[in-house]
């Protein structure tokens, strides 16, 4: 196989690979490697670089098979950390110039799993500063550009995974989600970003340890691989205490399911939310896959009020919680909108937030038992579709302004405090050619079936198309 | 059998002897409607009684097992329900007046579980208003007595729920727990009350989804007939969030364990909490039942700074939220360390609330690794054996003040907010006569390692000392 089609292939595929030794993980991650130094230099999606260990890695795994010891169901696949996630003796800078020399002494959980699991770590992929806004920029290494389109932002927080995995960089990376982060930029990027119940990837080390607002997730290029690494990150750990009890495997299996006669609430607009037309007209166009899946698709909203008073005020809360003390001490090396989100926490009242919760408790059975009635509830993931990367947040959707650098990403954060699970999966493209991703939320906790239903699309539609990026070089 | 011996019987005896079509049901209901109408007017634990419609369901359970029809595990169990949790056409007053005629018109989760297993509701058990302080007294029904001493109280909040059981009343009550009401009451009345891992009992309705302080459990006479129950109150429930997704069969099985080896942590007074002396001398002659089972019993206190700040503001938090519309609304009908607790809950800022959160991150933390090296830890469950009915709470314990109604709860409520189960067992008598129970706490979610580590140390002790006043009429 040729180093394009090693990068070009599923993960799935690339782990039978190397399992039954068919290509080495060595060949494979020197494809890898060969395609990141071609095309990292034009989006700068991997902003730290280990080759020498990855390889030295690739080469200790081949070896392992050599000798018939056991392996992993990920081994010899690289992969990549988001730059928030802490990794043992890795730069990790949360793309703060205040952690531009951060090297922490332990891995984060994830990164424990994937190893674990035998997958090879290349690096890390950027973020904006704290993980803050649905677009990836930051001081310490610039802005991730679009693979579609360099003159757009590949969205975020996970940018730097999605625009990895849109170049063919790694096929796995991982990412995190408050109010999109799986999400935002899977859609922007043509790829898959998947966020889990809160406690099915348990998160350590975490400030708050039962809080269910972030979680960790899965990025793929499809559902089939986004499942396979979700079964490796899956699985209680004592470490967390709101860790689901279920063990990761099922995830790995297959995803077959027949979806007849069940019913599906069509979701337009959320309920009044501006969308631009190009993504209307996008998804709008792939209503029929849902029919011809023998899907009763019907056009109803979820009500979500109370969820963006929700979201602001835990978001503020948490905000307080993770940087009052760094912006007491460092305000001016701190990108305003954190600025701005963690004195909004500082103001909060006791009272407030006990509203907020009774409010989120509230839109938690709400959408349960609506869910009773329709199972899957299909939306945009984003309301436009990629911007251009100088800005740095959306200022205004058809007409209606935006207040803050948060609210243009209501569509994903409305999901998020409701506690269910949603994927972002590949919808076609705009007619300039930008992606746009169709958002599935499920029941409580059922995140294969959430898994399952965007298998059964994905297999519906087309075949991948790649950036022309690609084929420029 | 004679009607006090169906009223000594376990819970697991009687079921199986009802299965077996041994005894009735309406034997087994008339002769606990009968311990009832002659002890209860002495201790005042059951608040509303229901016993036509309790009679009338027994002879429904006999007639279905004429029939032959499957039957619950319960089948014909007497139960009583705490007076905060709601029962569909049974008046729940919560202790306050306010409530004095409020008649539901749904079941709690916790409800449809035991009579969805068969038992058979017999009326309300007392509690404090709204569940505040465990003393159980209000101005609806009065205060209920301990049954081994008529002038002290029978603890809280589930006291009238412990009174019962003391006095065979019900096999099986259910109980709520915030900083310590399934097992005070169980340790001023020598029965079992068993605070289980938040989301193993799923609560329903509640104003918070996901709160993980306040929880529902099993009180019985044995450890035995505790899991019993519990294995009918476990398991995960849609409309619980949290709920752990694990059935609750596995704790009806046989709880035999071998403990030879294990090493338990004995902590005489909690890194130094005022103790009576007397509490202290009668868990100091148990100790050595440990080492019988042996178990290697190490002095060592867990260090729980953080917690006494953690409870009061989590606490004062969920006060306000609970009941600041009704303080607002009706003040002088709400008692005053209610209202206090709220407006405590009122002044509360965001900022203090999320240092609350951050730690008990790290107590949960510092416990769960504290626990890898001791996976028991043992210690008393209340500081002080039964005060004076009169007194509304301990105003001092060995020369140390308590300044408010919940700084005496500390043994229990520290606890709480650690997330981890804990169990109040029998553990002896002050040379009074009144009862002392040990606390077992397990690991983060093993709820059956506390439960068989009970049971093991309720087989070592000696037979059930029932309360005189039994053999008094």
């Amino acid at each position: 196989m040729s180093g394009d089609e090693l990068c070009s292939a599923s993960a799935r595929d690339l782990a039978r690979l190397i399992r039954s030794r068919e290509v080495s993980a060595e060949e494979v991650m020197g494809a890898h490697l060969e395609r990141i130094g071609r095309l990292n230099p034009r989006v700068n999606a991997i902003v730290t670089l280990l080759p020498d260990r990855a390889l030295e890695q690739a080469r200790a795994a081949d070896e392992a098979l050599a000798r018939g010891d056991e392996s992993g169901p990920l081994l010899g696949l690289p992969v990549a950390h988001k730059d928030l996630v802490e990794t043992k003796g890795i730069r990790t800078t949360r793309g703060s110039p205040l952690f531009r020399d951060w090297v922490p002494d332990r891995d984060a959980l994830i990164v424990e799993r994937l190893q674990g699991a035998g997958a090879i770590s290349v690096g890390k992929t950027n973020t904006p500063e704290f993980g803050a806004g649905s677009q990836t920029f930051n001081e310490v290494f610039g802005a991730t550009l679009n693979p579609y389109d360099l003159t757009k932002t590949c969205g975020g927080s996970s940018g730097g995974a999605a625009a990895a995995l849109a170049c063919g960089m790694v096929p796995l990376a991982d990412g995190s989600d408050t109010g999109g982060s799986l999400r935002n930029p899977a859609s922007f990027c043509n790829v898959v970003g998947f966020r889990p119940s809160p406690g099915r990837v348990p998160v350590w080390p975490q400030v708050l340890a039962w809080s269910t607002l972030s979680v960790q997730g899965p990025m793929a290029r499809s559902v089939a691989d986004a499942a396979l690494m979700l079964s490796v990150l899956a699985g209680p750990d004592p470490r967390s205490p709101i860790a689901i009890r279920e063990p990761g495997e099922p995830f790995s299996g297959p995803l077959e399911r027949d979806f007849r006669g069940v019913r599906v609430a069509w979701s337009r607009d959320i309920g009044g939310l501006p969308i631009d037309p190009r993504v209307t007209t996008a998804l709008e166009a792939q209503r029929h896959v849902f029919e011809g899946l023998g899907c009763s698709v019907e056009e109803i909203d979820f009500d979500f009020s109370g969820a963006d008073e929700v979201f602001k005020v835990l978001r503020a809360w948490q905000f307080e919680q993770s940087y009052s003390e760094l912006v007491a001490n460092y305000r001016d090396q701190i990108k305003e909108t954190v600025v701005w989100n963690t004195e909004e926490g500082a103001k909060l009242t006791g009272p407030q937030l006990a509203r907020a919760q009774t409010s989120q408790t509230e839109l938690f059975q709400r959408l349960r038992t609506f869910m009773d009635s329709y199972p899957f509830l299909l939306l945009p993931v984003v309301q436009v579709p990629p911007f251009d990367v100088t800005d740095p947040w959306v200022r205004e959707i058809e007409g209606v302004v935006m207040p803050s650098y948060i609210d243009w990403m209501k569509s994903c954060y409305y999901v998020s405090v409701t506690g269910h699970p949603a994927i972002s999966v590949p919808a076609g493209f705009t007619p300039e050619g930008l992606p746009v991703g169709l958002q599935i939320v499920g029941r409580h906790q059922d995140d294969l079936g959430v898994l399952q239903l965007a298998y059964a699309f994905e297999q519906a539609t087309g075949p991948r198309r790649w950036p022309e990026l690609l084929s420029e070089a």
